[in-house]
């Protein structure tokens, strides 16, 4: 499996996710504003490794300090130009806030030993990243039964974190210990995670997956070809009320119409817990090229206006569980939540 | 506007639909086969439109017979072969039902005398259907208020009818007595109806439209963008259920789920009463490639099962109305179907 993104001697190394499956190709970074264009471009997406991207970004731009610079002034200079990269992940902002702590815990120490401990809190998020999806993972598999066929929208696997998943981490647990299991990816249009992403990286797990438009989703449901639903969230409200991919919060709402359950996996990083509820979160809006054009094929008249939501927002009473490393939360998850997060102090 | 059908001089000619909007290329059949070709390779599609194609169809079929032929046994075969084309749209059995009518109460005089009658009857199909339109575009344009926003799935306009459309036919005619209307196009995947071919309708007669893909209907419901819902159809059951592309039936599920009307529009042809429900509809899987491929873009990884149900059944219970050119049917379906019926009577 191809490493999302990595450190390697200097520069950090993503593989290029605008151009999976077809071509595997890798993006350089050797300071921050080059992370922040890969994070804004989508060569690298999915909350936790968008929060891996930022985190390495900002040692990449401590690490291009030298003695002459005002540290605080530069420092605030790189957290923000990545601060601003997209609006609507939490890790983003969980990742810098972690990254800023650790500089004002170290800041007074010469400017080396600053560097060197900058990086070593990225490389520790990474590492965190992947052990925190495992234990997603264990978690998750316990809600999952033989011969059951799963749902999944866009893609929360290795891809979209530093490893192993967190939606398809709890397919990939429940395959790994046995399960027969099958997964349907949505395509997840516009940018296509589903097909381009989910059903590469099952594929070479060797876990069965059929590819179904977005549109699909309800004519299976209907037939009683879906068991259960599990994507992953890009930000979750204190109560519970999830933004992830744009069409997930339709998902949720056909399997409420089925009485399938409706599962979010996600890290503690993900839960926003000073929003209220979901409507504070921020949902950006991206490029309509993004929607007209695949390749060099424009789908529609030129000139036609697009609407663009890269996220919604998917309430708190259509989900059934919400999967974290710290176990699974149950409504209501104004509650839930919070003790979960007390586990995990 | 183009015409998406026309019989000219001994041939009939059809805008290739599977190369708009990019390329008008038209293609040109002179015998039956060439119809049913065009129509299972969806150079035409749309329920009512398919009904006038096989329609021209069966007439080319006869056209080309001489006096040495049996005539029982020739129409039979063009029938047949035209009857396996597509098994979802009711028209398409509605068109040959009549052309066969046509054929047993013209067989006995000459040759060149029930060759003359068929085209006509082909010739009136396609008259007729523009004026059927109309007839839906009047009664549905008074469920149309002044600044509603419609949303409307795959193209149910001109180019899947003889001229004018069903569910296009009524956001025309509410747009033509004034009424200020926007319109949402669902991209409608994988053929891309909507983006390729209801927006480029619109675009040509200055109705405003917005293209979104069809994962995001959910997310505009949600915020009070969206006032109401109008589809065509492929096949009506007697009780209502509805047969209509593939995502018609999550739309009407978003549409209860946020207490929004919707509307099918569909000609009487549409409707087969020799249908309980929705459960005897048979729906037709297409090529996984229609899904994988776009252009010469493989939007997954090659080698990857799929799924491609073309249509999907929406239970009568989602339905608020059904628009015909006899009137506005309400539920119970079951008894104002067959009351419009009786109107035409």
């Amino acid at each position: 499996m191809l490493p999302t993104i990595k450190w390697d001697n200097g520069k950090i190394i993503m593989v290029d996710q605008r151009k999976l499956p077809g071509e595997e190709v890798y993006v350089e970074c050797t300071d921050h504003n080059q992370v922040a264009e890969a994070i804004e471009t989508m060569v690298i997406r999915g909350a936790p490794a968008i929060g891996v991207a930022a985190a390495y970004g900002v040692a990449l731009g401590i690490m291009g300090l030298d003695e002459k610079d005002n540290l605080e002034e530069r420092f605030d200079q790189i957290y923000r130009r990545l601060e601003r990269t997209r609006p609507t992940a939490r890790n983003l902002f969980w990742a810098l806030e972690r990254m800023k702590r650790a500089f004002f815990r170290e800041r007074d120490r010469d400017l080396k030993k600053l560097q060197k401990a900058m990086l070593q809190e990225a490389l520790d998020i990474e590492m965190e990243d992947v052990e925190t999806n495992r234990r997603i993972g264990k978690w998750g598999r316990t809600l999952v039964k033989d011969d059951q066929t799963i749902l999944t929208h866009c893609n929360a696997g290795t891809l979209a974190t530093a490893g192993y998943g967190t939606a398809l981490g709890v397919i990939r647990a429940a395959f790994e210990e046995g399960k027969k299991i099958q997964v349907y990816a949505d395509e997840t249009r516009p940018f296509l995670q589903g097909a381009r992403l989910t059903c590469w990286e099952l594929e070479k797990d060797s876990i069965p997956v059929v590819l179904i438009a977005d549109n699909m989703a309800g004519y299976l449901m209907k037939k009683g070809e879906v068991s259960l639903v599990i994507t992953g969230a890009d930000r979750i409200a204190q109560n519970g009320d999830t933004a992830n991919k744009i069409g997930t919060y339709t998902v949720a709402v056909l399997a409420r119409e089925h009485n399938l359950p409706f599962y979010v996996a996600a890290p503690m990083s993900t839960i926003d817990f000073t929003l209220r509820d979901g409507n504070q979160i921020p949902i950006e809006e991206r490029d309509p090229d993004e929607l007209k054009w695949i390749g060099d094929v424009c789908l529609s008249p030129s000139r036609i206006e697009v609407r663009n939501p890269a996220f919604d927002v998917t309430p708190a009473e259509y989900i059934t569980a919400i999967i974290t490393e710290n176990g699974i939360a149950r409504p209501p998850f104004q509650k839930s939540l919070q003790e979960l997060r007390k586990n995990k102090a």
